[in-house]
Order: C-alpha cells, then structure tokens, then sequence
C-alpha cells in the first residue's frame, strides 16, 4: 500500500521534465534569492572574451550559457570592455587598467580573477598564461555566482597543487564496470569512433568544471585489446572531444599485451624483442593521439600478469614502458596495490616489495598508491608506502565508486575519508609530513604528482548512480585541485550548485554528508574492523566467511575474533607491520594505550574486557558503535525528511528511498556483525539496546545474488 | 577534423536541457501552429472526470498534464458538465445528452469517444467500462491534439483486437540484456523492491499510451532465481506499479526450476512431486501477485532445458504448468521456436514438433510463435505454423530489438515487416485466411489471442538507443491494438508526436521509415537469402562462415552458394518444406516461376544465370539490389540533412551520425557479400557500380570484438 501511495505521488512529474540529476552541478537555474539575482544583474552588462581557439570558444559559450541561466537574462557579448564587463583575455589587461597579476605564477594550468581597478567601472578580470587556464577560471567564475559569493573586490589567484588529477575508468570494453554501481560504462566502444555520444562531451565538460585533466579510460584488470588499431581509433576519437577541456586519455597496459596482441612468445621486460614491441606500440599510439598521456598498470595482484613472472621486479617492468613512452613525454602509473596468499600480513606487503625498489624507477614513473595498506575499507590508516618512497613520485589513488561503502545504496561523502588520509602525519621528515606534502611533491621535491579517483560514473540518467555520489566526483575535482580544501568547503559548494542556496538546507545537507561516513564505518566497521564484507561482491557483512583457498580473501583473517578477544596483532610482538611506519608513527600505533581507537583492531589483538577511552570494555564499544551507527542513519532520514519542502520531488523521493535501504542495511551489519562477533565474546548486548530479531543463521544464510559490479 | 567541428557545435546543447528523447512520443510541447493551437483552445475550456481509482486518477493528471502542455494553458477541473468540458466518465453520461454508446462492445478495455450532441456545446465524452479503458480512451485524446487532428463531431469507438498485448524483455538478472542495444536492463533487481525507480513508472505509463497491457520480465534463456521468494517481492513491486496501468507482469519459466530451485531430481512433467512442485509454486507466487499474468517458456531449444528431456512432448510440459496457473487464471505462452542439429532443414522444425500437438494443449496455453521459420530475419514467409494449428491459440512473437536488423545503429521500421506478415494469407480456410485472423482468434474461434514483441528497451537516456527504434515501440503497442492500422499510419502518428507536426518533415521522414526495411532487406539479404550474418553477435556480413559444428549454425548452411547457383532447394525435389503450407501456398513457392522475388532464395537453389522478373540474370539482380540497398541509404542521409532546419539540433546530429554508420555498414555488407558470392557465380559485378575498394580477404578479416547484446 506504501508502494502505491508513493506511485501516485511521484507519477506526474517525470517525463513532463525531471529533476534527473543528468546536469550534475552545472545546473545554472535562475538565481532565487531576489537581492543577489539584482546585485549580479546589476554587476553584469557585457562579456568580453578574446581569442578562438576551441577551448576560448568553450569559455564564451560556458559564460554566456551559465550567465543567461543565471541571471535569466542574457548578458551580451562585446568588442570592447566597458565598465561592468567580464573581461576574459589570455594576456595582460592592456589598456584597460588592473592590477598587478604575477602571471608567472599561474603557470601552465593557473588563473586570477580581479576586479580591475581604475577608469573602468566594476570590470572583472578573468586571466590566465593559457586557454585551459582561462576555462579554469571561468567555470570557477561561474561557480562563484552558483554558490551566491560576492563578486566585488576580487582578487583570486588558483593555481592546482597537483599535476596529474585524473579519473580511472574500472570499465571493461564489454561495457560491464568493475565496481560500477551505476549501469553501463559510458564509452560505448561499439559505435565508436563514428558515432559521438553527447555524453562524452558533457563528461568532458563536468571534469573540467572541477579542474580534472585526465582520463584512463579502461579497467586495471586490462584487455590487451584496447592496444590494437581498431579501439586505437576509437580513443582517439575521445582524446580529440577531450582535449580542449584540457583532458589527456590515459589506458591500461595489460602487461603480457605482447603475447596476446603481439604474437610474442614472451612479455619479459628485459627482453630485446619486449622492449621493441613496446616502443613501436607507443610510437604507433602517440602517431594517433599525439597527446596521450600514458599508461596505468596492475601488475602481478590478483591474477594480472606482471614482470615477476619472469623473475623481474617491478620497477624493471615500470621503466621498460616507460622508456617507450619517454620520447613522446608519456609517463607510467604503475600501481603498488600487490599482495599473495605467502604473506603473513597483507598489510605489508606493498612497502615489502616497493619500498626496496625506491630510487630505481624512470623519472617518468610515478607509483600509484591506495590510500590505506589494504583495500579502499571504510577506514584505514594510511599507507605505509607514504613518506618510505623519498625518490619516487607517489600517486594517491582514492576510490570513488562505494565498492566498501554500500555501494549504489548508501550516502557516503568521501571528502571526510580523503581528508583524514590526506592530512596524516607520515613524519617522514619529521613532524608535519603529511600525506599531502608526500604527493604534492613538496616533501622530496618531485616534479611529477598526481592524484586519481576509480571512477563511480556509469550510464545511469544521473551518471553516479545515488544522487549523493556525484558529490564524491565533484570532490576528486576540487581536492586533487587544492589537497588543503575542507570537506566542508567543498560540501557547501556542491551543495550549493547542486541542489540549493538556502541556508538551512544548505546546513541540513552538509552536517547529513559531513557524518555519513563516519556512520557508515560505525555500522560496518568500528573500532578498527576492516575487510568483513561478503567475498567477491563485498555488498553487506560476512565476518564469518573462512571458506575460501586464499586465507587473505576471508573476513576471519581480518578481524581473528577468539574467545580471547579481537583484531589483528601488528605491533612489535605480533606481524610488526608498524615497522614500515616512521618512530613517531609506529610509536603510537603499537602502543595498545596510545593507539587511537578508530586504528586500535587494525594494530591489536585486543581482549573483550578491555578498557576503551570511553571507560567501556572493548565489547560494549562495540555494541555502542554499531548501534551509534544505525541510530545515524535514522537521524538522516529525520533530517532529510524535513527538508521535503524545499528539495525537488524526484530527488526527496530518490535519496528518501536510498536512505530506508541504508538504514535496512545497516540494521544488517550491525545484528550479523554482532551476533557473530558475540559467539567469542559471550557477552550480552547491553539490555537498553533494541536487540537483534533474527538469528546468526538467518543472516548468515542471506545470499546477494547478481549483485551488481562484478 | 570534421569530429572537432562537430564537438563546437554540439557543445552546448545539452546540459542545458537536451532533447534527449526520454519523453518518448509523449512530449506535450505546445503545439507550434497557431490556427490549430487557438482552436483547440476555443473548444475546450474545462475538464470534468469522475472517479477516484489510481488508475482514473492517472488519467485525470495525464489530461491535466497534456492539454497544459500541448495548450500551454491551464485547463481547470469542473465539477459539472459546461460547455466546452472534456467530459471522463466510466458510466452513460447521464442527464447530459449524449449520442448512443453501445457499452456492449466495448469490453473489458475499449473506450468511445464522442462529440456530444444536445443542450451543452462542445461537450466530448470520454468513456468506457473499465478504469483502464477510460485511461486508453484518455490517451488516445491526448494522441488527437498531439498529432493535429480535428476533436469537432468525434465518433470513436475503439476495442483491442487482440486479448494479450505483450512485451517480452530478454533481460538477464544481472542487467545484461540478450540481444539488448540500448544500455543495461532498466529492471534494477539489486535495489527492488525499496528502490522504485521513476523510469518504471515511465515505462508502464508509455506502454498504456499505446495499450499494451503485459511484460515478460524476463529472458526466454530463463534463470531459475526469479522464482524464489526474494525475488518475487521485487516482481511484486513492480506489479504493483504497473496495476493501475493496465499492466500484468509475466515471468519466464524455467523448466528446470524444480531441479535447480526445488532441489528435486526431476522435473519430468509427468512426475506427481515435479507437478506438485509447480502448483505450490504457483500458489506461492499468486499469494504474493494475486494478478499475476503467467509464464513464458522457452524449452528444449537452444540448450534449454525441457520436456523432451524426459521424452515428454511440448504439450506435456505446457499443460503441467497451465494446469499449475489455471486456478489463478493464469496462462501458459509456450514457444515455438525449437529447432536441432539433427533436422535435414531447420525451416521444417518448429511445425513438425507442433503441428502434431494441435489439440494437445490446456485451455490457458497459447503456443507463441515467430513470424517466420527460422529466426527474426530482415525478411521470411511467414511461419507455416500459422493456419496449421487450428485448435490452438497461436500467440505472434515480433522482434523490436534489432538483432538482425543493424542493431543499434540502423534506421529500420519495422512496421512494414509486421504488416507483411500479418497481411500474408495462410489459405487455412480459403482465400483471406490471413495470419491476422489467425493470431486474432477469429479463423479459429480462440477467446485468447496475442502479439508480444521482444523488447528494445534499455537504460539508454532515449530507452531504445536509436532515436527510431522507440518506433518500433511505438508499433507493437499500437499494431497488438489493431494489427489493421497501417505502416503509414503507424509512422505518421509516431512521427508527429515524437519529432513534428510540420508537414514537409512529417512526409519525409515518413518515406525514409517506410522504406528503411525493404533498403536493409537489399543491402544485407535480398532475394530471399537469410541468415548470412556473423556467428553469434550477428552483426555484419559472414556469408562464407563454415566453422561451427552445428550446421545451421553456419551462414553456408542458409545459402548453399555454389557454382551452379545459390539458395536453398525447399520444394518438393529438395527439403519439401513448402509441403507444410496450405496449398495455394505450396503451389506458388514451390514453383520457381511463380515464386515471388524476394522469397526466391528460400525456396529454390537458383542458377547464377537464371532470369528474373526485372530481365536481369540472377547474379546481376544480386549486384543491382545490394547496389541499391546502399543507394537508399545514401538517399536517407540526404533526406534527413534536408531536415536539418526542421529537427532539433541534439537528435538531428545523433541520426546523422548513425546515418553515417549504417551508410559504412552497407557497404561493407554489399561488397563482403558479392565479393564472396563471386567466388561461385565468376561473374562480374556490371562495370557501371563503383567496384569493392577491398578485397574478400579484407573483409573476412574484420573481426567484431565485444559486440553489444551477447
């Protein structure tokens, strides 16, 4: 009956013009705040843009299209700046006169926005040493009247603190993403080159809105396909609509693509005749898309072919591709996310097998690390590989798409989880070496840096699948941007070109986002838990899973619950996993009393009666977490539900949905999690708790069949 | 060069409200011409429905919601009756005058609408039986204003000729889609039952628009999983939606399903626990969806499992599971299309296993046959099982998506093709005994009767991927209502609703729909060849394919090419499948001279040399339909750039572009297909076409990775 209320209620208003999510944050609606709406019509008369390239031609139209919306009304465009106009112009203002911009800073990518003083009344000056550099600056521009700033006396100056910000695509060419929770991938190879999709170019479009300048297109788990002539074509197809939004495409090397495309009889990297291969593919890729920007690799980790199968290390596969692709200026990623069934702790073993290869690679290699040591959990400490690689360029790989984070279903913000990571202190070179300073290059003083996110887009109308993801997407932009932006910073903007201006559902939306992920991890993972999702498709618990060959793809390798206690001993006396950490760090994470709680079962095996710092024991912090995590849920559904009024129909009606699943959901963590985890424990579930209706055996009998993404 | 051009000018279209065909044909734009707009203002100046049901209610908003549209004005509700009132009544129209409306014949899903004659002026009557057939009656209003017709002294009376009117989606549990070219399955089966996405609200409001009344959820490649609980809540779901819009909700069957899901040994139709089992499962299922429509089986074809594996005729299996439905009033649709390895002619196959059955089946069974004998075709006679099965309700299986026809990227209406085979004349019962009056129950005095279509729809923005496919959407609905109406009528309709009401572009596009088919027929298989295409994917030309273990899984197997001549000798000397006809049938496609042109390759081995009815030699009639073929395509892109004016500009550049496509498709199929046919007939392709610029070689090489819809 609910069903049917709910139909009646949301029939109309779709095919008569949705709110569909398809604009993302480029929505460009009329202002409605009537002061501001004056004030900007008031401060806009003309636009004046000069140059034609194809990029200066997409910064007019941007600024004309979003001021037209806007505004509702259309501002002009004019030969001559006059007072009020917006004022684009590659170079220095010339005649009109303004103030001292140091262009040399701005370098290759940077921008200013002035507000001109002199003979002209209110001009605003947007400048910067290149096209892409302009584009910048007018969709930052553009966002400034979105999110209602004023813009009167400014003096901006933007300039990326990261090189490389780049999207990786988990998308295999049948069209299935790896991962992907939002249908279909977005490239549709078949119809390629000739048939150019208008998503591609709004795709385009939306990364450059955000300061994303890169693209690998294709799945980590590579199809030496994608090498060959024929899908050649179609990248390049691509890489011509990206690049006057300043987009490189980038792909993934299948390692053994010499044998399975080039009928060699080995893909061993020292090899004369590899080596060949390589560079003529390279020569033949940069002779079709002049501009390519590189290739990304998984290598030896889970089933992908790699230089150890010819007894090479890594860092002799790096350079060989990346010795093809030097003379065109390509660079490799190759990614450090590695582990086998031999290893004792699979915690160690990136740092095991990179960290000897420091100082070894190409100067056009960067090693590409996830953010924790294992494998994009809700929280993790940050890799150890961080700050331990001094002479290597490290890349941070955050991951977009919920693979651990509920997936299609659960509003998870991950500003909060970049941030955390982002701003550990690795004291590398003592205190303040945060994670930023190793990957902005600043630490060891590297020119090359970069920051990726796995993609979470798919063909869903809304391209992120939950209306809440696009605002992960928009947060790989802006952080891989400008690292030291807040997370509240950037909620407030998406926010704001999102859905509204209004100050308090502003407030409500941000304080739903700013704790989401912190629930998410209370009813999933507490305290320091990690990696006891279900096998293969990771959506909902399984801490009981023991099932399977390899022991480090079973939950109960993780978390070791025993009548004696939980977590995973990786102190000192147990795997010594914090050795890979500086002093300072390691210090605090082996020291049962100085580890903080949200780390301590990652580093400790720790006794059920354990004091905590809340003065509870270990199991009744537990049970306090998992039901703190739940009561969250309920509490956004409270707060989204008041903001029904001032929210579009079709998007109240969508999250409202999402968030009575995430809530079903977390319920579901929480009884399996505890009723497995209790059967060490044999302790109660303190009495004012609602207790579990279901037994330990109906919820280990739930079986997620076809789940999505793999 | 010409890509970037085209970026620079698609730029900017999109995210700033795209066409992007998601309303399908029901836009309810304001109507552009001026004399019409201001006359159906004139005369209607308020609306008045009675009633309080969803499915009443949904006709009273999608009236509400059309005329404002279309009218761009706010037509007001009344409570009575004035002048100028679109008067919605499930009843006679009581106090106000109206003409004579023969309730009667109306039925469970006809509707009448009238101009009423009498005291009020003006006045138009919507009316019918049923809920639902008021909602039709609304619909086709709604069609009259959108398509510019006059709604002064209307006289409609309008009553489905068929009883099932069906779409059947071959959608795999995991969101691929069989055959599917348009993206994912819209069914998102992860995230239902909680998660209602609006496109399945969509979806059920567009098929009433055109009357159909069912959908097969499911693939004929059936998965027993459907079947289980967890998943009929998620049927349930969208039974419930789908309710108030006249729709039934279907599910594939399969066979197997007490073996795999029942954890029985068997599941011979004959065995009282393998009965049993169906009957509580059907029970299970009717308790859960009391409306629920029935079963589609697909059994013993293809590697599907059915009765035959227990040496049980088709009718056993079928009349296992009506039996199982019947007290619910479900029905059993059980397909025809089988075919094995071991049969001398594939085309005998389907009527030698069924014909033997007539009489054998339930009452509640219909057996569901594709048009033709083999499989989805650009063209085939029609299926001999039509008219040949008398005591049995013969259900018609169409194919919208284009697997055979150019898939995702060619122009084709297929009204023209349906319209050819329901026009056919069985001779069943003597002349005019045609398969519309076969599947329509009256050759035979059936009370069931039915179309079904096999779905193009996907989770593409514009569900169907090829802006014209959402005709061929268009025409199931509308030919399963009235298999009468025209293919001009069809696309005149479709046309106006879903591009424009302006007469040139409303004349050509019509010409370019109308004669897509019969190009297609020319340029991949004319002269009655068949099934010449790739293995598996069956996209493009592999007439020389002779690799696959089964036989007729081979094209050579379809043409038979050789020296003396090609086709493939079905008469009374060769396979004497013509034998399964009636008579009139037999005489004439048995007989070379009297067979027509385009079924001459069906049905007769043909000499190279052979006249034709044109005066051509066969193999120049070969070279001069392929020609042209590509010609008409040619002559479409001119007929559609001539429109560039006339069309917006988002779906004219993606026909343009898929113009393109199929331009480069029908080529590479015309000179693959005469270069290989060469290869027998030595004859020269007349001096005066423009010769293959590749060579056979070239063309055998070209391999087609990752094709969509497997």
């Amino acid at each position: 009956m609910k069903a049917l209320l709910l139909i009646t209620s949301i029939l109309f208003t779709s095919l008569l013009k949705a709110e569909d999510g398809y604009r993302l944050w480029l929505r460009y609606d009329k202002i409605k705040n009537p002061v501001m709406l004056a004030q900007y019509r008031n401060l806009i008369n003309s636009i004046v843009v000069t140059g034609t390239s194809q990029t200066i031609n997409i910064a007019r139209q941007e600024l004309l299209n979003g001021l037209k919306g806007l505004l509702n009304k259309k501002i002009p465009e004019a030969n001559a700046v006059k007072n009020n106009s917006i004022f684009v112009n590659k170079k220095p203002a010339g005649q009109y006169e303004s103030p001292a911009i140091n262009y040399e800073q701005l370098g290759n990518e940077g921008f200013a926005i002035s507000s001109m003083k002199g003979r002209l009344k209110d001009v605003i000056f947007i400048t910067a040493n290149t096209d892409i550099g302009v584009l910048y600056g007018v969709f930052y521009f553009l966002r400034l009247i979105q999110t209602q700033q004023p813009i009167n006396n400014l003096n901006i100056v933007s300039v990326p603190k990261l090189k490389l910000r780049l999207l990786n695509h988990w998308d295999n060419l049948n069209r299935t993403v790896e991962r992907g929770y939002a249908g279909f991938s977005i490239w549709n190879w078949h119809t390629l080159p000739d048939y150019i999709d208008q998503r591609y170019i709004d795709y385009a479009r939306t990364n450059a809105s955000t300061g994303i300048n890169g693209t690998v297109l294709t799945n980590v788990n590579a199809n030496a396909t994608i090498l060959t002539k024929p899908y050649l074509e179609k990248v390049k197809a691509l890489a011509d609509l990206f690049r006057p939004y300043g987009i490189k495409v980038y792909l993934t090397a299948r390692f053994s693509a010499p044998i399975e495309i080039g009928k060699l009889r080995s893909a061993d990297p020292l090899n004369d005749t590899v080596q060949q291969w390589w560079k003529e593919k390279a020569k033949e890729i940069y002779s079709i898309i002049p501009d390519f920007g590189g290739f990304l690799v998984k290598a030896n980790s889970e089933g992908q072919p790699g230089p150890q199968d010819y007894k090479r290390t890594h860092a002799d596969g790096a350079n060989m591709l990346a010795d093809a692709v030097a003379p065109f200026n390509g660079i490799i990623m190759w990614r450090a996310f590695v582990y086998n069934p031999e290893s004792m702790d699979r915690f160690k073993q990136a740092y095991e097998e990179f960290h000897p290869l420091d100082g070894m690679f190409r100067k056009n290699v960067l090693v590409q690390a996830k953010n924790g040591p294992i494998d994009f959990q809700p929280r993790e400490p940050f890799s150890p590989l961080f700050g331990a690689m001094p002479q290597t360029p490290l890349m941070m790989e955050f991951q977009l798409t919920q693979e651990y984070l509920g997936q299609g279903t659960h509003l998870v913000y991950e500003a909060t989880l970049f941030k955390e990571v982002l701003n550990a202190d690795t004291y590398a070179k003592g205190k303040g070496s945060t994670v930023t300073k190793v990957i902005d290059g600043n630490l060891d003083n590297h020119e090359l840096s970069g920051m990726a996110g796995v993609s979470n887009i798919g063909n869903d109308i809304n391209w992120c699948g939950h209306p809440f993801a696009q605002a992960n997407w928009y947060t790989l932009g802006r952080l891989s941007w400008d690292p030291g932006l807040s997370s509240e910073q950037i909620a407030d903007e998406w926010i704001k070109q999102t859905f509204t201006n209004d100050k308090k559902t502003v407030a409500v939306i941000k304080n739903m986002m700013l704790n989401s992920r912190e629930a998410l991890v209370n009813y999933m993972t507490p305290i320091g838990l990690t990696h006891i999702m279900y096998n293969g498709h990771h959506y909902g618990p399984m801490p009981w899973g023991n099932t399977l060959n390899r022991p480090d793809w079973n939950p109960v390798y993780y978390h070791k619950a025993d009548s004696a206690g939980i977590g995973f001993d990786r102190t000192q006396k147990g795997t010594n996993a914090v050795a890979q950490y500086a002093a300072e760090v390691q210090n605090q994470f082996n020291d049962i009393n100085k580890c903080p709680d949200k780390y301590l079962l990652w580093f400790h095996h720790v006794s059920w009666e354990h004091k905590m710092q809340s003065g509870r024991t270990l199991w009744n912090e537990l049970c306090y977490k998992y039901y703190t995590g739940v009561d969250s849920v309920r509490s956004f559904i409270k707060q989204w539900n008041s903001l029904e009024k001032n929210i579009d129909e079709d998007r109240f009606k969508q999250v409202k949905q999402l968030l009575t699943i995430q809530l079903k959901d977390a319920i579901w963590w929480r009884n399996a999690c505890l009723l497995y985890f209790q059967t060490f424990s044999k302790m109660p579930i303190p009495p004012d708790y609602e207790q579990p209706d279901k037994t330990l055996e109906y919820y280990k009998n739930i079986k997620i069949l076809f789940a999505p993404g793999n």
